[in-house]
């Protein structure tokens, strides 16, 4: 067994609620931390630069993906997500685990490029509680959150690739399971076939 | 997937204390339920039979195994062990999942016969605090006790037969991690390689 930290990867559709339930899981287990993305989209009210994303415009992104800067990046809805490699290697070799808070695209280049890491797809309840959440938040156009519903059909199909599949019906009993999934990663025996 | 129960074996040295860690288990998570075992060890104070486990002779217990009616048995320290086929295939074909709190050589004749089940190692914290806890429980005799010493040594190098694998030095840790561990593999999509 190798004292190297894990990567939980949380991913899912587009207003499933992956911030929520990250938030609310890394206030419940020690020994985590979030790895900020680096996104182009636009801050949205409460969102703290460094916090919630480092914002970057389209060329200082493009500059980091020439410069080999991101463990995965993808294009979603028309902006650009990527997680910096800075700090993921240093909290894994330190033992520390690490929760990427990231798109499905991405979630695929870390099964990928990490194939020890833990992938966990967040699922809405049904397609009309998600229609409603997106539809609540308010934060884009009613053509971006068409785009987004669009998507999110397409991605239920990905599911196979993921370890875990958490529904976000009820919030607490999210967080459990995903508290529950670090908790048995943690005890698992890794040379087992 | 399936909607067939699933089994969580949870087995680990003698002394170790897999009927407390199980008991406490149990009052915490639903829709899951204890195979009570069969043994020809003699009853403990407090122990109840069709509760603790199944009392029966050496000569019932053998009638048992001749007609089948054992999913796994195993001879431990001088006395015999074994899960009965009743009760686990009703619980399992109901969706429901079952724990089998067993021996370690029934744990490895499961994964065998059931590839599909979750098997749990439940391991003390170092050997001192084993023979502490088995000299206090006062149950056996001292040369009974040496046995089960000396078996709990060769088990250790057993754990990679398991796929988890959980230390019980503070009982409410280790009851919190198989219970996540249960949550964990309500979660899994089983059809990832």
């Amino acid at each position: 067994m190798t004292n190297r930290g894990r990567i939980f990867v949380i991913s899912g559709p587009s207003g499933v609620g992956k911030g929520t339930v990250v938030g609310q899981v890394l206030k419940n287990v020690d020994n985590i931390y979030l790895s900020v993305s680096a996104t182009t989209r636009k801050i949205r009210e409460g969102e703290k630069e460094g916090v919630n994303y480092f914002f970057k415009t389209k060329k200082e992104f493009q500059e980091m993906i020439d410069s080999g800067q991101f463990l995965e990046w993808a294009e979603f809805a028309g902006d650009f997500y990527g997680s910096p490699k800075f700090n993921i290697n240093n909290y894994l070799s330190c033992s520390k685990d690490v929760i990427l808070e990231i798109e499905i695209q991405g979630a695929k280049q870390i099964r990928e490029k990490c194939p020890d890491s833990i992938l966990i797809f967040l699922a809405p309840p049904s397609f009309e509680a998600l229609e409603e959440r997106l539809i609540k938040r308010q934060t884009e156009s009613v053509e971006k959150v068409k785009i987004r519903l669009k998507k999110a059909k397409e991605e239920m199909n990905e599911t196979k690739l993921f370890h875990y599949l958490v529904v976000n019906d009820d919030l607490k009993e999210a967080v459990d399971n995903v508290l529950g999934i670090i908790r048995a990663e943690r005890c698992r025996i890794t040379n087992v076939k």
